[in-house]
């Protein structure tokens, strides 16, 4: 079931029956190793989660992972969700953003666009990032995607970048929302002294005369710049869902500055936000919030599927609020009932990647 | 399954795997105001009922009954069904047409074609109907509509106009079809007296010099005439499905008299009509026999689908005959059977709208 988190029901109803792009946005933020600041993979090889979440999705392996067993047994990416939806009702396509990872998926015959960028530097120094060449490359790869696009069909737009949140939480408040205690984290219990730690040393770094492109280059990561290019160069002429939580949220936060910086209208029609019940139900964070501190209309809605019926510890963490989103496993869920898919099928393709 | 009612069945089977667009035509006559002529709603809000299906089915809500619970207990709409199998296996494109509503649907995202016509007034009276403008409207919508559609996919165009079999009914017999007997109602126990009573006064108004557009002014209404128009104005080109019962019937036999008066050939290998087994079987109507009134070809289906298997006291009224078709619910059952969709799947989804 699709449930609103704000705005009505109408947008996301109009895509019952249509084709989906789901584009990845993958990258690496030297953030990411910080000890204690994010469970999202494997420790000690943090910096693959977005590598392998991308070989998964893709292709229902983890390649990149040497003597591992190709199995995710107790690694609970919500790459899983998004995988197991993929099998079930396909995307019509999916297409990977290397926006700075470490290791290239391992992957023929799936387009993977590269655009140059290196692994973001950790926020706690300086991320080191040319904000503004990342959002113009944002900006031109949509113009040309739109070209190509029929649009008569979606753009799903994920994530997985390890310790993402923590920089969302950076960047919102670098940028002077009032949103301390609205974002999220991978963890239950939030190691709030680390992450407050990181954010608190980025935000010394911002100098009173560092211009929003400049605060961004510090605090921000590749992803988050990026995708706000890309949403303004999509200038609504194709519907996108921007498939995560306090992330994507922290996305539009940036597109919000920059019209603020540069004025101007911007049409957010075709434009809305899908994440889990687990993110909206999250006790830490507030999403809702979040979005209510846009100055446009935006429409964003959570899927109701959960694992109460599922008796597999690894899937339990979800429930328990140890694993919430990412790898836009919520937008997926929401795919699945704009599609005819019933909670158990889901369930129990989900279990049959963990044995 | 699918079962012919004439034809064979090699039209609907080529139509397996293919993806279709929702056409439902709206209107409103003040035919339905006269007292008990219809079932077809909320008893004092009988002109909100194709408002409401065209709500209910694009978006799952009920949104201009002020002041009323959002579910729909109690109001077995034929709605319900449609939007359970879009649910299941959603139609690629819904499209509303207004033709003349009282009351506009509230809703957003979804295309809702508006041809600037009035609600009909009663046929007792003088439906005062424009009746070429709104044939030429007809014609002119479904050449401009084949123009841009894929014609490997297919339309089922469906209707929502309370007191329409009444309508139907007075039309085919002003236009001379020997057909008294052939049609249905929304009622199991029809109301013969309110409706050919209406019927007798409708056709009353019938002068010997009254040209078939003439007659068609006064006794039918504007979905019957558009949907005539939009037929021939398709010409074939798109493969059609005419989502109804005795309604659809009479659209039918508009067509046949517009091509008996005009001359010329036509080729219908593209057009059939769907409808429900409560249709089908129904005591007080006939549609083969109406269909065998026509001089041309025509393929028609009806669904087996029942509520035999159900408890819910609600739908058990279907299989009583008192409610039996509309918001093409017949077409959607066969779409859902020409896509893998099981008769329990389907009754799980419709008894969930009903709580």
């Amino acid at each position: 079931m699709i449930k609103n988190i704000i705005g009505n029901s109408d947008f996301i109803e109009s895509l019952r029956g249509k084709e989906a792009t789901f584009l990845l946005a993958l990258s690496n933020t030297q953030t990411a190793n910080i000890r204690g600041i994010t469970q999202a993979g494997i420790p000690g090889k943090i910096y693959l989660t977005p590598t392998l979440d991308g070989e998964f999705l893709c292709t229902g392996e983890v390649r990149s992972l040497d003597n591992v067993p190709t199995t995710l047994k107790n690694v609970p990416t919500p790459a899983l969700l998004s995988r197991a939806v993929h099998l079930l009702h396909p995307y019509k396509n999916i297409e990977l953003l290397d926006l700075g990872l470490e290791v290239k998926p391992k992957i023929e015959y799936f387009k993977i666009h590269d655009f140059g960028f290196a692994p973001s530097k950790s926020i706690a120094l300086d991320a080191g990032i040319n904000a503004i060449e990342i959002f113009q490359k944002g900006l031109d790869f949509a113009q040309k995607f739109a070209q190509e696009f029929d649009n008569n069909e979606y753009i799903i737009l994920g994530e997985s970048v390890p310790s993402g949140t923590t920089t969302a939480s950076a960047v919102a408040q670098a940028l002077a929302y009032n949103c301390k205690d609205l974002f999220s984290s991978s963890f239950k219990n939030v190691p709030n002294n680390v992450k407050d730690q990181t954010i608190s040393n980025a935000l010394k770094n911002i100098k009173a005369e560092d211009d929003l492109f400049q605060i961004l280059g510090k605090v921000s990561d590749n992803m988050l710049i990026f995708n706000a290019g890309f949403i303004l160069g999509l200038n609504n002429k194709i519907k996108l869902i921007l498939a995560g939580g306090t992330q994507m949220a922290c996305v539009l936060l940036i597109v919000n500055s920059i019209l603020k910086t540069m004025g101007g209208e911007f049409e957010t029609s075709n434009l809305a936000l899908c994440t889990t019940k687990w993110i909206f139900e999250d006790k830490n964070s507030d999403i809702k919030a979040l979005l209510e501190l846009l100055d446009f209309k935006i429409n964003a809605y959570y899927s109701d599927f959960d694992f109460s019926s599922s008796e597999h510890p690894s899937l339990k963490l979800y429930d328990e609020g140890e694993a919430k989103e990412g790898v836009g496993a919520g937008a997926s869920l929401i795919y699945a009932s704009l599609n005819g898919l019933e909670k158990e099928q889901i369930i129990k393709k989900i279990e049959s990647f963990l044995g």
